[in-house]
């Protein structure tokens, strides 16, 4: 049982019924697909569930108009701010800190170079500011190393880290409703894409046992790499180059180059996912968008039109002309996070 | 029913027996797998057929040391003479030919610039002497087009042109042993995935109904893309500029961006797969690597170290020290082509 079907189960309160019955209702479950009266407990009854639901109930019967083959199902979702959270910071930024922390005995000539003097100081507001910042941070944190010892740092950090505000891991700060949202998409015979300006290979640290998505269908930014040979055995080193920005028009050009086919449904929160969400919507057949809207500041954050982190603004315009579902999670989310495990 | 499967049922001899038990018999092979006798009957039983076969059984069998869970059993092919034919010249340089000889109409300048003028004098060997003529028609010929319409141009090539020895389709001069392989692997829980130095918007013009492979799953080279609204509609657009070459070091970097995850298996037919083989099975664990080596001058063409098509050369001193399989199509393959459809 993965762990993405564990919360599934959890949230609908059948962590008890024992792994057996569990595993034949998730099989049921996949079988009967849309059948299934609740397969998003998470979401309030309201107009966004009941328009995926409808969007899903219309694109999978047989013979129906609007009736797409499997294969063509394609469904992409931005991750930060999409499927978990990206308040206070990126968590992929958040990282890259630590990772400053951790790396700066062995680079004694950052205690006066910046952005690092500034961040090993603790003055993490002083050493974003500058121009480049972001940039030398995430290459200094994401180059330098193999693939396969970058997803060793990555997979170590999100064992031991804890998310600013809530002490909780980061890979607890994932959207149970949009969790449920990806299996019903999947047991109705959906293929989920990651298509998001995060690093490719750091997602990829967390993507198949979060949310139940393979490296092969996780899509984001990228650095260079260089294939070499290493102590008589081939290595692809990362490089302190940028190879692809997938944020704004990178998206529906990365999922043309990578997928190859355009989606029939797509998710995101941010202006960045505007143009993924035109090229999914602005096509002949049934389309399906959706933008999450942050309007939650008790149980997560409340940001829109004036955030640096995750801007919704052309977005939330466009969704009104165009009719795209948009998510107010104070009123469409029942809960936000599972609750903590104890 | 797939037009591989039909191919493969052929095959066996299998296309009298009715659609339905034909479904059924495609479903038992699927559940099946290993256990079938004969999955490759386009295979002389040798070597080369009893190597893939005691992989395939040595990673599927469960509790055995060799086991791989299916998520991972990634699997990758080289195209361009591993998968179809690749004399006299790449199909896809055929391809940008003919298109060069349809466009001319609208490019009167072409009768007086290199290379197009020798090439529509009928002189292919003088147009490709040029240093950069080969880049300078596959732009001419791959961009300036949306995504769309070129998939459409495609398409419609593929539907009427014929091969300028056999006469045939160019979709039928694939190699059907390698069919059965591909068809092999998947029916052992195997992802199948292109990897070749082709145009990837090429290959995608006929993967899926040729081998069953979905667009997603086939990698290449490519051209950048601009998105922009063309009469008020999402667009993408070719540009006349390379993105990525997918050949040599090329292909495992593309492998780690697009797949994420170390093949276990690797088939290629040139020293432009060399790199995709190291990195496939210069690693631990249960690999396997496989070279088709053209022998075979009656059936099809007989070329290696000295060819400038698919020069084989270093990868056949690197299959030997590293105990790669090597295909001797002359002597491995009962058939290399399906008869022609009378």
């Amino acid at each position: 049982m993965t762990r993405i079907t564990r919360r599934f189960l959890h949230a609908r309160g059948l962590t008890q019924v024992g792994f057996l019955s569990a595993t034949l209702l998730v099989g049921s479950l996949s079988a009967a697909g849309a059948q299934i009266a609740d397969a998003l407990p998470s979401w309030n009854d309201g107009a966004s569930k009941r328009a995926i639901m409808e969007f899903v109930t219309r694109v999978t019967r047989q013979g129906g108009p609007d009736f797409v083959k499997p294969a063509e199902r394609i469904a992409t979702f931005d991750n930060d701010g999409t499927l978990w959270a990206e308040q206070p910071l990126y968590f992929q930024v958040l990282f890259a800190l630590d990772r400053i922390k951790a790396l700066a005995p062995q680079h004694p000539e950052w205690k006066d170079t910046e952005p690092f003097a500034s961040l090993l100081r603790g003055d993490v507001k002083g050493a974003l500011a500058g121009e480049h910042a972001a940039a030398q941070i995430i290459m200094a944190t994401h180059s330098g190393m193999t693939t396969e010892e970058f997803e060793t740092i990555v997979k170590d950090w999100l064992a031991t880290a804890r998310h600013p505000s809530t002490g909780r891991p980061y890979t607890e700060m994932v959207y149970q409703p949009m969790l449920e949202l990806l299996a019903y998409l999947r047991a109705n015979g959906f293929k989920t894409f990651i298509v998001s300006g995060g690093g490719v290979e750091f997602m990829r640290g967390f993507a198949e046992t979060v949310y139940d998505i393979p490296p092969e269908q996780v899509i984001g930014s990228a650095g260079k790499q260089k294939f070499e040979m290493r102590t008589g055995k081939p290595a692809l080193v990362k490089l302190p180059a940028v190879d692809f920005v997938d944020d704004k028009e990178g998206k529906p050009i990365a999922i043309q180059k990578i997928i190859g086919r355009r989606p029939i449904a797509a998710f995101g929160n941010s202006d960045g996912d505007l143009q993924m969400l035109q090229w999914t919507c602005e096509a002949e057949g049934r389309r399906f968008c959706l933008l999450v809207h942050h309007t939650d500041a008790d149980r997560e954050w409340a940001y829109d039109r004036a955030s640096t982190i995750g801007r919704l603004d052309k977005g939330l315009d466009e969704a009104k002309s165009e009719g795209w579902t948009v998510v107010n999670i104070k009123s469409d989310w029942r809960q936000v996070f599972l609750p903590e495990k104890k």
